[in-house]
């Protein structure tokens, strides 16, 4: 469940653990940060099935059962891909996709999406692929959390994950969705993740929908701490664009009656209105961001107040606080997935702050969505990140800059 | 109104008449074959604007405003226009096609669309056009028809309008639908079509939504009626699937709700299933034949009552009787455009038994659809025609055979 430690998720919780026993195929096994249905999200996980080898934290880390690539979709070049999408979004009964994230962003669509998902799109000049495989991690509260926060989100494993991750030159890309954060790291980064998490972490792998406790001999053949530390990060530069985003979901079952304003909005965005009737365009100061994800059976949405006027109101459901946020991209240039430490940048003062936060890595930016309340205080941060380099232990001063309002790129 | 001259009909009229009144934006002023909400079917047309210049006939003819292509798209290159596709079907607000029809067939979809809607789809291998701007007649009976004949759909107008575009080397083609009988004749032989039928006919053309009388005159500059008799035509093979059809329509308003089933069956019906669900496999006697049409907002469905199962049974929508069809598909190899008498040669036959028949050319086929009961007798007129060319002046006995239960082409 998204956020055990925060009372406003748990009205959801139940909702969604029901929409799931209702009909949806029951995949729950799949999924271990979500209780089952009439668990209470803070309780220990029924379906854990043996305890680990070395329990030396309080909290559990799952590495899932899904091999994952990373694409990008050119703008112009979605036309091709909409006959597989759609299936893939749409049709459950005609794949075996489980794990599928689709996000538009004014540069292209990044598509991530397991190897069943992956097959189903043909190579093209208009797609990118991220040579590596990527092996999805989930943070489980054992409910006897040490932290008194109530940040939620990547804040939340910002101490205990993504920093000590990025102190180990290990690079990952996150995906928070509505119920949860996805950590994706390389496959064959997996042994060090594992070396650098285990003290910290429970440490269980997904093997065909069962939790199985990792042996921690199995990874320690010879295998070293990293040890070294990570290079200073570079400081990029952030855009904070004026959309108010939500970040809401969907009873699988009610996916259908949203089928067609999806499907307008995910593919169609960017084509001309044939009528009269146009949508208020947006401010030049607003960046088109939309996210799709349908991962074991759960369905997130995050999308700008703009787009949410397109849907009925009564399928799509938000934390029952119905709160809104804004978002920082970050990045200048595009990132690319090499460079490690971008993640822990953002998430470590926003711990320091205990200021909630999602937190989607796309193809060429990564994207952090913070409490609307909130906005002012983190760029303030940001601010003082990249002005007062010594104050941040920033090395790049020269390529410090804040952008609050920009033009997002032009379309390609 | 679909044949005004069943009382079965009346009902769905009223039904239609209202759907289309309720929310889909009045495209009626368009569709001179469908009663105004409210009119009874029987009654003169209100939206009649004019009396023509020479009413020699009891029964209407319009030319409507559409300007046709007549396409096909290969079997393996429909994943290339699912995006131009569903735009055309499901978001109305981003295209101005008003007349969309869609089927598949063993062999191909042929799509029939609008400039407007053809401007959609980009040239590819997959795709092929034949080269004609199409314009659709539409024939409207008046309520005080001649014949006393229960027999509606191209049985209707056999003898008053195929028969005479046969007898003047008109190539025609056929597209029935739940409302009407849409006859597409070539724009450069538009001039010989008018000549021909407006002794019969009063004659119209829909200008932007008015129907505008024809002045005879406009057509007669100098144009002789063409007088030579058409080549006797080829008697054509026949096949008779054994699949059982309905011909149904739907509240343009419900479109969405049947969104995903409609693009499963329509752009997915030849993907492997995924999942352990797989649909029973049809029999090697069936033949795969799937129509969907959006024609002035006004929409018709034509499938197998395997088709049908997958469909929520609360939204379509046939005839108070709820009869099945029967198919016959008329051609041995692909038929071409320039052939003509293809569609008398079925429904002269028909008319002299008084049997009624939908009828669907496509890129390869020409298709009729004659009620269940009657397939005995139709077969045996099929026989008839085929064995004893005396009878029916058939020219090229060599080329006669039937096929009334045959494997389908495999699939490309």
């Amino acid at each position: 469940m998204r956020r055990a430690g925060s009372a406003r998720r748990l009205i959801n919780a139940a909702a969604v653990g029901n929409a799931e026993h209702l009909g949806s195929g029951g995949l729950l096994g799949f999924f271990p940060s979500l209780p089952p249905p009439g668990d209470t999200p803070v309780a220990p996980h029924e379906h854990r099935l043996a305890t680990p080898l070395f329990p030396t934290g309080n909290m559990d880390l799952h590495i899932l059962d899904h091999r994952l690539r990373v694409t990008s979709i050119a703008k112009n070049g979605l036309v091709n891909f909409t006959h597989p999408l759609i299936k893939l979004i749409f049709l459950r009964n005609r794949t075996r996709c489980k794990f599928l994230s689709l996000t538009e962003t004014p540069e292209n669509y990044t598509v991530v999406l397991d190897e069943e998902g992956f097959k189903e799109l043909q190579s093209s000049e208009h797609l990118q692929v991220e040579s590596s495989v990527w092996l999805p991690l989930n943070v489980v509260s054992n409910g006897n959390a040490s932290s008194s926060s109530q940040a939620v989100g990547v804040t939340k494993i910002a101490k205990s994950v993504i920093a000590p991750l990025a102190q180990q030159h290990v690079s990952v890309f996150m995906l928070s969705t509505y119920q949860t954060d996805f950590i994706l790291v390389r496959e064959k980064d997996l042994s060090i993740v594992i070396t650098t998490l285990e003290e910290e972490f429970n440490i269980y792998r997904e093997v065909e929908g069962e939790s199985v406790p990792l042996q921690s001999q199995d990874v320690h053949n010879g295998l070293q701490k990293n040890g070294k530390e990570a290079m200073q990060p570079t400081v990029h530069p952030v855009l904070i664009p004026q959309n108010q985003f939500c970040v809401m979901s969907l009873d699988p079952d009610t996916l259908p009656s949203i089928a067609t304003t999806l499907i307008d909005v995910l593919f169609y965005s960017n084509s001309p209105q044939g009528e009269a009737q146009s949508t208020p365009s947006q401010g030049l100061d607003c960046i088109k961001f939309f996210s799709f994800s349908l991962i074991d059976g759960y369905i997130s949405l995050v999308m700008d107040t703009e787009a949410q006027r397109q849907f009925p109101a009564d399928l799509l459901f938000t934390s029952s606080s119905g709160e809104l946020w804004r978002m920082v991209r970050i990045g200048g240039q595009p990132l690319g997935f090499d460079e490690c430490g971008i993640v822990a940048q953002i998430s470590q003062p926003l711990a320091d702050s205990d200021i909630s936060a999602y937190y989607i890595s796309t193809f060429s930016f990564d994207h952090a969505l913070v409490p609307e309340e909130d906005i002012v205080s983190v760029t303030d941060m940001l601010h003082h990140q990249r002005k007062e380099p010594a104050a941040s232990g920033v090395s790049h001063p020269s390529q410090m800059f804040l952008v609050p309002i920009a033009t997002p790129p032009p379309l390609q």
